[in-house]
């Protein structure tokens, strides 16, 4: 220990029974073992190689040896005090991470359709961190106090009801984990993005919390014509859709809060409509007016936008629903295998149907198919984590992945979605998406 | 419909088919009806005055009635765009919740004690939200270039290794939700905090991404004399504590990301080692170096700290786990239950042996308990969500929440805690914690 460490901390601090590294003499990479690892092809070293460890000679062997291998000496950070404590009351990510942000497409129309999507590469785990979380406006992003919000629940009802967003907060609440995804995730055709963002950076996953929808309109009384409920946000778009009474029964949530605190404003601060498993922008943000009807609205977004022209000239509508998905997101376009060896592939996948059942990957194009290991727990309508062990012996390599649902869909081909409806279609693109890699380890689409 | 409003959107928009709120003629609260349902006492009617909804006459018959409520005319913020996308490519919560941060106490010492602690009366679900997530540090935060960090293993292994980040993150990751607990939340006495977070605010929970700690140790090969594995962090106080062999390949992680994005500075960026259910600095921060050894390392967070004197005069020293514990969140203490009524009990459990079983709930001051509900899914060594729903007539009540866990385990009181173990304790004080609330619906530390 140096003695200005002992100075900032309190004097009484006892010496550790074991010693510093940098009284270790270290020694760094040796390439040669390195390489015998990559040649030995059993597992264990297959891993030590992949994990570009650096193998030392023995503590023991070594502690005479000067110098020091500078990377294991005690470090700047050891020698000073840090960042006081109470300089962020709300914290920020490292200045180090400055690169993960929400990947915004230059040249949007800003008051009519704009997009930000979750840097799907850069994400681990199963929860989308709010500041990350995908965003898709139809006229920015409204700045709404939460004290002068209130929702109107009327129509085919009993009683028409007022509530104040503490109103909503003093009702039962439940809290559970899903992902949201644009419709348009991506655009359909063959995408032709470069990373996994540009291609499906239009989903996300949290916690979201909030009060069921059925214990609102239980309480406004639902009379027997009420077959609808039209959801209307208090956005410059008065975004408006239509929800059928039983997705409305079944688990549609009003969310205040999202993983932990209440929403962003991008998502619909202080109050949102949450449709689990269902396009997202029916999950109508900034949410202020609900009406029981018998029958749809018929709104721009469920007729000029959010349907799909199929061969027989009539349109898909009412496309609630999004279907099982999958994606690598590592490696993934836009990244760099660094040496072969074990590479583990991960990836995301969900269905608006409900649980994951299994994910396949190839990695030889499609011919052959694995299953994929699944992060526990695996949740409904939530973002589920794969995980695949592969060995890549540095030769090009075309990699994908598919999801299949507890219902047994089984994400189709982009070739196949197109037999069944056409070119002609705009949204529920769920194809499968191929990465290729060739001999450098440079990962990129593969559709050409 | 405004005309500003058209010109916002395309002009493609068609007019829904359902009316504005502003042509509807809506009235105001009805307090009479109101009071009327509080004393109804039935369950329907006790919802609906417990959530203040403001009954409204029905659609037809006032729609010809002036004025217009204000409160659900069209809003200000329909009728022009809102904030642009990419503003925040990192979002940030809304400005009306800037008073939800880290509660930070004046006058710490900043460079040998320091905390803050998570807002838990703002917080809903089980996922804290990582800009709130609590902070305990010996040395303050330090800044450490991930690109320059390294991690070395050594001591009784077969080949001493050093890793950087990135090697870590090629080896096989795995996500799981944990509680992090400080072993002195609260200190060992009748607790005299204000608010939840006061007393119980070092605890928060994420979603953790790492390698399992088995899996490096394994590839360094622990030698049969290796029991202990002695963690060092690389700040300024050198954090070092001494793990039993068996945690580390239990469950024990080498965490790199958290809540779907990298670490953050003052959750141990870009490394941390994290043992589920173990007292929090235990899992030590901006890790630099593990080594394995037959014997711990009385370290000073493990002899002059961190250990418990009984009356006996010895001291309970690795006193690893955290054991269960729970907290009511909502109402709780600087809170006041706005009326009479329906009140959902709202709090977060939690335990480092495992599962929450059950968590019981008293409003009668510890005479009589009765379950709560839990929020599915119960994760192992997580914060677990339990709501009870209660009538309150408007009295003087205390009420308080206990954990019980899947071992069996009940969470003691404070007393029960001193017959254990005297009164000269100061961590790991896990006592059922009492509200009072008053007439008028304040809530207070009924600990006095």
């Amino acid at each position: 220990m140096t003695d200005k460490r002992d100075a900032v901390i309190d004097g009484s601090e006892s010496t550790p029974s074991h010693d510093r590294a940098d009284d270790l003499g270290v020694r760094g990479t040796i390439e040669s073992r390195r390489r015998r690892f990559l040649q030995s092809g059993g597992a264990l070293l297959a891993l030590a190689s992949a994990a570009g460890s650096k193998e030392l000679m023995a503590e023991e062997a070594t502690r005479d040896l000067p110098p020091v291998d500078p990377l294991v000496a005690i470090p700047e950070s050891m020698k000073a005090p840090g960042a006081p404590i109470g300089t962020k009351p709300y914290g920020t990510p490292s200045s180090f991470e400055n690169h993960v942000v929400r990947n915004v497409a230059a040249n949007q129309l800003q008051y009519w359709s704009s997009t930000s999507r979750s840097p799907l590469a850069e994400l681990d785990g199963i929860i989308t961190p709010s500041g990350l979380f995908y965003e898709r406006h139809h006229a920015g992003v409204p700045t709404i106090d939460p004290a002068r919000h209130r929702l109107l629940v009327h129509g085919l009802v009993s009683k028409p009801l007022v509530f104040s967003v503490d109103d909503l907060r003093r009702f039962p609440s439940v809290s559970r984990i899903h992902f949201l995804e644009c419709s348009g995730n991506p655009v359909y055709k063959r995408p032709f993005g470069r990373t996994a963002s540009d291609l499906v950076g239009l989903v996300s996953c949290a916690e979201w919390t909030g009060v069921t929808l059925k214990t609102v309109l239980d309480e406004a009384g639902v009379s027997p014509q009420g077959r609808w409920v039209i959801a209307e946000g208090a956005d410059g778009a008065g975004m408006t859709r239509s929800i059928p009474i039983e997705k409305c029964l079944e688990d549609a949530l009003l969310v205040y809060s999202q993983n932990g605190e209440r929403l962003r404003p991008e998502q619909g601060y202080p109050l949102r409509l949450f449709l689990p498993g269902f396009e997202g922008n029916m999950s109508v943000k900034w949410l202020r007016r609900l009406k029981v009807t018998d029958a749809p609205a018929y709104s721009r977004e469920e007729t000029a936008k959010y349907t799909d022209l199929l061969p027989s000239g009539k349109a898909r509508q009412f496309t609630f629903y999004m279907e099982a998905k999958s994606i690598i997101t590592s490696p993934s376009g836009g990244q760099r295998i660094a040496s072969p060896g074990f590479v583990e592939i991960r990836g995301i996948a969900w269905s608006g149907h409900g649980k994951i059942a299994r994910v396949e990957v190839s990695v030889d194009g499609g011919e052959n198919w694995s299953d994929a290991a699944l992060q526990e727990p695996v949740l409904t309508r939530a973002l589920t984590r794969f995980r695949f062990a592969w060995h890549w012996h540095g030769q090009p390599a075309i990699i994908q992945s598919r999801a299949i649902d507890e219902t047994g869909y089984v994400q189709p081909t982009f070739a196949e979605l197109v037999d069944a409806r056409g070119d002609n279609s705009y949204y529920h693109n769920n194809a499968v998406q191929p990465w290729r890699i060739d001999q450098d380890g440079e990962v990129s689409n593969a559709n050409v």
